[in-house]
């Protein structure tokens, strides 16, 4: 099998799927603020949603509806700049009627309606602005490649760059397009669950395999990520299947066809996870931590999230310094039982620390490792054959003006 | 029982312990780096330390030393400016060579003697200065004022302020002295354990009380602070008991003066957790957090830890801005299970979210409070009786600024 990036990609890369982005005045600052993306035929679908028991009211609402209608859903409405979290039933009812308004507009069922709504935590959706935001997106709906990019830049919040693509997946029996889209930068730190992230494919998939795909490529991808250790309330990611590509159904976990697309889907939600990191908020860095010779996957996963959520190996690498000591004092109370005289750590191909001992750092070399805008850090435990890899960024002045003074 | 400050008190208020502070050159800008303390009778020691894998030298040496000898301790050197963490055997070797060194200059068992090393992690001890340094130390050592103060400045590191206090404790049956000196302003987020902090007293304990005891008041005081989430390779408490009230020995764990020895010592230790949190790096606040309403003290802990560690909660704190959302959001990820719909939110008086629905921030009075130096959030789960306070700072450009540049 192969798996091909689409120069330009985006949610309407996929065939049969068309989008837009409009601004209806959520954001003060008059951008773009309010995505709908439809698909012309039902659509399977699957989703995973926050772990933070403060689920905003589109959490609620979607986990409902899929639980309840996986098999022909058409779309969904994404709004930024207020996220409709813990505003109680009334919040709750701001969701149902943006459902209901979209299905009116697009001639579906309101059950095949699906929302996601991301900004200040504890304000009220303003449904007027709503409601001309989701007619002007429904008038404005298209397959363009503008119109996919006019909906990822819909859904930012803190986040400098919108983060969408396409590939395509080519295997002997049949080929597939998949593309998403993805907002977040800061209140990073999915946990089981995800920031926004909207994902859509022609490949005909169960409810089933849709579900089961989507764990497996999550847990591989936007499970690794963390910029700020804090976990949303409304993470979100949605997986729409139209089947519009045909062939046979993938109707089976143990098939080649369901590993490709698993494979094709995690290239994308991987490639999705690394634009979050590396759009983290305020970030002059994305950092690559991998963790080897570890136990079980786990264990590496553990060590590699300790590291990466440490705020003074995050201002140590915004500051270039190459303070290797914090790393290891990281590892050393992520949880996971480790032996001192077993661990050893590289910046990019330089060793610092060798099973327990300190390496001279050649801090020239060192310092230009640093100076990139890309950092790798490795780990090996020397425990064991195990390892993962997390993606993260450096914490930097800008994190603290962007969050000092976030909803004034 | 009564507890009563001593003006201007540190460590040498208790009768029989001196102490010193001088500088020899750990420190590139001059400023006192080595500290030392001696009881001119033997103690009763007890101690606690790190739960991170990576202990440093004087964690493991003191460790062994403490367990071997809890009768007859009777000085401890401190030393800032180098960790000698993470440096392996040799590392250790230095320690010993520290101990030993002191033990000459004072006519003491080199096994009764402790150390202490507190700065970068990876370096090696100078042990030149450290020699010239000892001798110096004591040399100079002296039960004034001015010589515990001298003694608790050359502990700091990034601090900007000593942490030091001394206080009365009067019971029907005896009455004690206890003092305490910490140091520690990042990488401060205690797991079972603690910074580094020297208390002395002339209680007479035994080894038993004396651990137990200074577990109680750690549980109650120092392992409830976080300034970054990041547990250091160093943390150690040390507790010294010489005896020399008079009186019959606490010596069971069940007995009136147990209890009010334990509440005296978690008096003082609470006072140095507040210090250490007020003095965090670059924090402009000291941010008082109690959950109440709780299951159990221990989930009570939990979600103020959350609360506590959150960057966005610590941002919107520094930006005086009243973004209760974050709050909740760090509620609902904090692992302990919660009914949104029982969950009430306080900052100071000021009610921001009761039971699962935000109230209209009055916001010229949360600017107010927001504008003080000391912040009170109170956070009800509306579950049970139990409860819990944590002490934690804001997160500004300042704690940025130092850490990205520590070796440096």
């Amino acid at each position: 099998m192969t798996i091909e990036p689409i120069a330009g990609g985006s949610i309407t890369s996929v065939p049969g799927f068309r989008a837009s982005g409009v601004a209806c005045g959520l954001k003060k600052n008059g951008a773009l603020d309010l995505a709908l993306v439809l698909s012309d035929w039902p659509c399977v679908g699957a989703a995973m949603f926050t772990t933070n028991a403060f689920q905003a009211a589109p959490v609620l609402y979607d986990r409902q509806t899929v639980a309840a209608n996986p098999e022909s859903l058409r779309a969904v409405v994404i709004n930024s700049g207020c996220a409709n979290a813990c505003t109680g039933e009334p919040g709750l009812e701001d969701t149902r009627a943006t459902a209901a308004l979209a299905a009116r507009e697009l001639g579906v069922a309101p059950n095949a309606v699906l929302v996601m709504s991301t900004g200040v935590i504890g304000a009220r959706l303003p449904m007027d602005k709503i409601a001309q935001g989701v007619r002007q997106a429904a008038a404005e709906l298209s397959a363009t490649e503008v119109a996919g990019h006019a909906a990822s830049r819909a859904i930012m919040t803190t986040d400098t760059v919108p983060k969408t693509l396409a590939v395509r997946v080519n295997t002997q029996g049949a080929s597939w397009t998949i593309a998403g889209m993805a907002k977040g930068a800061g209140m990073i730190h999915p946990n089981m669950a995800t920031m926004l992230c909207a994902v859509v494919t022609d490949a005909s998939l169960t409810p089933v395999t849709a579900r089961s795909a989507l764990q497996e490529a999550v847990d591989a991808s936007l499970n690794r990520v963390t910029v700020d250790g804090d976990t949303s309330t409304n993470d979100t990611i949605l997986l729409l299947a139209n089947g519009q590509a045909g062939g046979a159904p993938i109707d089976s976990v143990d098939s080649a066809a369901y590993r490709a697309f698993v494979q094709g889907l995690t290239h994308l939600t991987i490639a999705l996870a690394k634009a979050l990191a590396r759009d983290g908020e305020g970030a002059t860095k994305f950092v690559e931590i991998t963790v080897q010779g570890a136990r079980s996957e786990r264990d590496a996963h553990i060590v590699g999230q300790a590291v990466a959520r440490s705020l003074l190996v995050k201002t140590a690498l915004y500051g270039q310094d190459a303070n290797w000591g914090r790393i290891v004092c990281a590892v050393g109370y992520s949880g996971v039982s480790v032996d001192p005289q077993c661990v050893s750590v590289w910046l990019g191909e330089l060793e610092l620390f060798r099973r327990g001992a300190p390496y001279d750092v050649d801090e020239a070399r060192a310092a230009a490792i640093l100076a990139r805008d890309e950092v790798g850090i490795r780990i090996d435990l020397g425990q064991g054959t195990e390892q993962a890899t997390v993606w993260t960024c450096d914490l930097s002045h800008g994190y603290v003006d962007i969050n000092a003074h976030y909803r004034t």
